[in-house]
């Protein structure tokens, strides 16, 4: 059970300030995500920016991630638009010393599904490293088929698939995993994103969870997968329904990367207007919002 | 009128040939387009791969392209992730000799229109170049109202917007045109895209067609512009219609960037697989039907 594939990976922000990597304020999240527990640590997510960095932000963010998760695994986002980037990013992630790495279908044109596929296998045939599909629909606009899961995860070096948030009623969430399930090899874990989702997603059957808010708050997090995974559906959902609020800002703020900055902000871990621009940050009146939300959630 | 921002655009594919532009291929390009008399060309549109280019390769096209346009204007795309990035590949555009630049909102975190306006804010302080505002939804999914046009266009700097296809009907074609027109200043000129709805766009009061064909297929392309300039609506709709073949190919093939790769191949203006993986080329069986609608269509 001890695989970077499953409990829990912590997705942490990449801290920017003045347009530059906060090496630091990274360094510093990497260890807290790590002191906290978590079963592994995923540098350059969505939520880690990787989109937004260029080649050498992102080797050097990959070995920081390394340096200071200890015995934690580390595994790095490796997507990029153009596929000869994509084992670029590939080989910086070997080299930093990654125990995996995650591939997004990255879109500016649409893709096909033979496009997909064909970027997954060469991915897969140029690095011993494993590979967790990363199928988020919100940021690559990429829509996956259980088909083309079945096609991927079939592919040697395909370690995981990192599905999006789950039905929120439980025999539905329960039936749709088991529909993925269905189609992949039993060595293929499935993790649930969207954090909202995650308690329904685990007791459904999911065997990791991909957070964005355990790169910045680890214990709530942690206190949600190790009750799914004592199988202890009320303690899981309990804590899930308590951490309702952050959904709702998540939600309210078209996704959880500006909530987490402000979070991060808010409690010391990150400089101010931490994410890349043209992303700003939220407006002075929404972090008054979420400075309340994590005061009353007591969230640390 | 002999201004960039009016007339027919031509946006030139930047064929790759094992991953590496191929400079000769889109030299030619480039001056058959200048000596077909295209009113202006611009590099590194969406068909000129630019989101897939990285910087020194976008730097050295617009070299290139500016080097062999004679006296013809080049516009440079300039859109990038992140906004320093942007700024970066404006400056390139300006050594280059651009005659202005074609920024779109570029997403992978969804953005807000406060985060686009403030992107355009940004440029247009940064640079003298006019600016081609480029409204793409098919490839940023960023979503333009007509109240961000305004706000956008009310920016000193902005000379010009991109929209995409307008509707077919020629009454709600020339009502979609005006509706823009009363919310933008009178100097900034509005182009259309998507091939298949040009004739309408300019006969319905657009004053410029930024063009995927013109880029590859310069006469047919300025055929429909100078008809529409000379208000002969019959000959500008008997030439898009004869081109509906095309606009099918388009419609098939998810957009037209494979369509027209393919084209450039069949006609010997690029190399084989010209486009940057993972976009692969259209299959061997949609390959022969563009032959034949090329043949068929006297397409040269």
């Amino acid at each position: 059970m001890s695989s970077p594939f499953r409990g829990l990976s912590a997705f942490p922000l990449t801290p920017l300030r003045d347009d530059r990597v906060d090496e630091a304020a990274f360094a510093g999240l990497v260890e807290r995500a790590a002191a906290a527990g978590v079963d592994s640590i995923t540098a350059l997510g969505s939520t880690g920016s990787y989109a937004y960095l260029d080649a050498d932000e992102r080797a050097r963010v990959a070995r920081i991630a390394v340096a200071h998760a200890g015995e934690t695994p580390v595994l790095v986002g490796v997507a990029a638009l153009r596929t000869s980037h994509v084992l670029r990013h590939v080989a910086a992630a070997e080299d930093a010393g990654a125990a995996g790495v995650l591939l997004a279908p990255m879109t500016y044109q649409p893709l096909t599904d033979d496009d997909v596929f064909e970027l997954f296998r060469t991915v897969a045939e140029r690095t011993e490293l494993p590979i967790i599909v990363y199928d988020n629909p919100g940021t690559t606009r990429f829509p996956f088929t259980p088909e083309l899961y079945a096609r991927i995860a079939a592919l040697p070096g395909i370690a995981s698939i990192k599905i999006p948030g789950v039905p929120t009623e439980p025999f539905a969430a329960r039936a749709h995993v088991a529909a993925i399930r269905g189609v992949i090899p039993p060595h293929v874990t499935i993790g649930v994103s969207g954090d909202a989702f995650a308690a329904e997603g685990l007791l459904a059957g999911c065997d990791a969870w991909y957070s964005v808010i355990a790169g910045t708050l680890p214990d709530p997090a942690l206190r949600i997968t190790r009750a799914a995974q004592s199988d202890d559906a009320d303690a899981a959902r309990a804590e899930s329904v308590r951490l309702e609020p952050l959904w709702c800002l998540f939600a309210a703020h078209g996704g959880s990367i500006r909530v987490v900055a402000a979070i991060a902000e808010q409690l010391g871990l990150g400089p101010p207007n931490c994410l890349p621009l043209p992303i700003r940050g939220l407006t002075a009146e929404a972090r008054a919002e979420v400075a309340r939300v994590v005061q009353e959630l007591d969230l640390r």
